[in-house]
């Protein structure tokens, strides 16, 4: 086993410009030991998120990332020495490691998982992705059988298994993504009713047809212009989950916000709901095991989009912030 | 009794620019009589309502008014002959009269109101402001002791009972209003812990000087810069009540929406509901008895301004948009 540790540091941060690669840059490092309390964590595969751009910005639900450090990210990560009970050597881990081999972490406020196949099924569907569909869409949306859901982003880790359950729950659902092939993907992939295009242009009436019933839910990933053009095709009583912004993140802060607000929430009656997965980490059982229950009976199916190689980390996470991706993405480090 | 009818009427719609008493014009009709089912009204106390003015930008919750109709607007209005079994000559009802000395109007959709004196608390603390901000800040604010609570056009008929509903509910309370005799008014009559001057600049610094601990709850009557700032200086899982959004109803519709949304909805995990108090009908009865009780002790100040003269209705309006008034507003026509 090398002493050697392989770490992605988060060089310059973007200044109101796109993230590129340029901003990344590989270093070497020590092995850390762990202290006591502490296990030493070896990195399976790095989560991909938005999130991880909008770190950059500012304080979020978590400080501001600075340059010179070593890119903040969670990972599925393995225990190879711990001085802690709880865990042992082999025992897999959801840790916020950030872009290296190896981390050092305090074991208190590392969680066992459990040992299922795929492993990364931990990082998707039984991760962060998976759990903030869930929470944001029943919790926050509130979709009742029979209602339209609209999802933005829809293609993404998250998007994609919000329309999912939500065609599990009886409702209408329009995903609304990047380009004809990833529309034809929800619709005839993943069972969504309809799928619209947000770079084909007039976006309002490609909703308007997609959508004859107005939108009772809307699960937005992006702000912007998706979100103002779905606020103004809410009906009545509706609801917005209000999980992410990625049309935000990777430039200058927008200027505004969206049109219509508050005055179309107020004549509307609409709720804007806000959340963080880790707001619902009292019913994270529950959840999982109804996502388990959609994944066995084929009713959820689970896209991951796996990329080779820690060197390869930040051009994973400019591509995803593009759009390439479909489903989870993620990097396997070994 | 004369069978004059004076009307005033919305002669014409403003377009983009300021409501002006130009706007309207008296003329006189004939005082209508009731058919089968339905009921003369005769007025007695014109609601003056920021919502007067947003019904003329556009549908609403109710259909946009037209040139050339009697203004519409509520009003506490006398039954002076019935063809309906449960309202009597000389019964009082809230009713959507318009500004004019009498209607007619389907008897079914009117409740007979309980006989109190003075009367005009039938439209100001019993009536749609009482309740209105009853329900905002108790349903949509769900404002807990200890916690602080903004409100904006304070000083306003609906402001002005929130913050004292605040208060009550041990909260710390920061009324927004313009003008340092407002703000006074607000804490040495009203009780409110500090008030903040929306003319005298830097909105922002004065908030952050009046919310030591940031705002917990937001009752937003204005949208605006007021909206803005105040979601800026938000805490981690705070409420915004959106009642109305009187800063936009009167001039050109605004081009954009407050910054940090939806960005700051999720960081911080807020969630904003707008509302209109015929949703809470089914709680009208609990409300109005916890309001009477607040006002029998002592606690709950009901603060009206009546304006005489069903002529001078369109004058009272234009100086309730720019808010002149203090506490309830209304026009007494006889």
């Amino acid at each position: 086993m090398p002493d050697a540790n392989r770490q992605i540091v988060l060089d310059q941060l973007p200044q109101g410009d796109r993230l590129t690669a340029q901003h990344f840059r590989l270093t070497q490092g020590e092995r850390p030991s762990p202290g006591e309390g502490e296990v030493l964590l070896r990195t399976r595969y790095i989560s991909l998120d938005a999130a991880n751009r909008a770190w950059m910005q500012g304080a979020t639900y978590r400080s501001a990332l600075n340059a010179g450090q070593v890119m903040a990210g969670g990972s599925l990560s393995e225990v190879v020495e711990s001085n802690a009970s709880h865990l042992a050597p082999g025992d897999l881990v959801f840790a916020d490691t950030g872009w290296q081999d190896y981390a050092v972490l305090p074991a208190k406020r590392l969680a066992k998982l459990p040992a299922l196949e795929p492993v990364t099924h931990l990082l998707s569907i039984y991760g962060i992705a998976g759990l903030t569909a869930y929470f944001g869409l029943l919790e926050c949306g509130k979709p009742k059988a029979g209602e339209t859901v609209v999802v933005s982003a829809a293609a993404g880790a998250v998007g994609s298994i919000v329309g999912q359950i939500a065609k599990i729950k009886g409702c209408r659902v329009v995903g609304v993504a990047g380009g004809e092939a990833k529309g034809r993907w929800l619709t005839d992939d993943l069972g969504f009713d309809a799928a619209v295009d947000y770079k084909a242009g007039d976006l309002r009436r490609q909703l308007k047809e997609a959508c004859p019933d107005g939108i009772d839910v809307y699960f937005d990933n992006t702000g912007g212009p998706v979100f103002e053009t779905c606020l103004f095709a809410m009906n009545n009583f509706g609801r917005i989950a209000c999980c992410g912004a990625v049309s935000q993140y990777d430039g200058a802060a927008p200027p505004h916000g969206p049109r219509g607000i508050p005055g179309l929430i107020v004549t509307k009656r609409l709720t804007l709901r806000g959340f963080v997965v880790m707001d619902f980490e009292a019913q994270r059982e529950r959840a999982l095991k109804d996502l388990a229950g959609w994944v066995a009976d084929g009713r959820l199916k689970v896209q991951e989009d796996v990329i080779e190689g820690l060197e390869n980390t930040p051009a994973a996470l400019v591509g995803l912030l593009a759009g390439e991706n479909r489903g989870k993405r993620m990097v396997k480090v070994r």
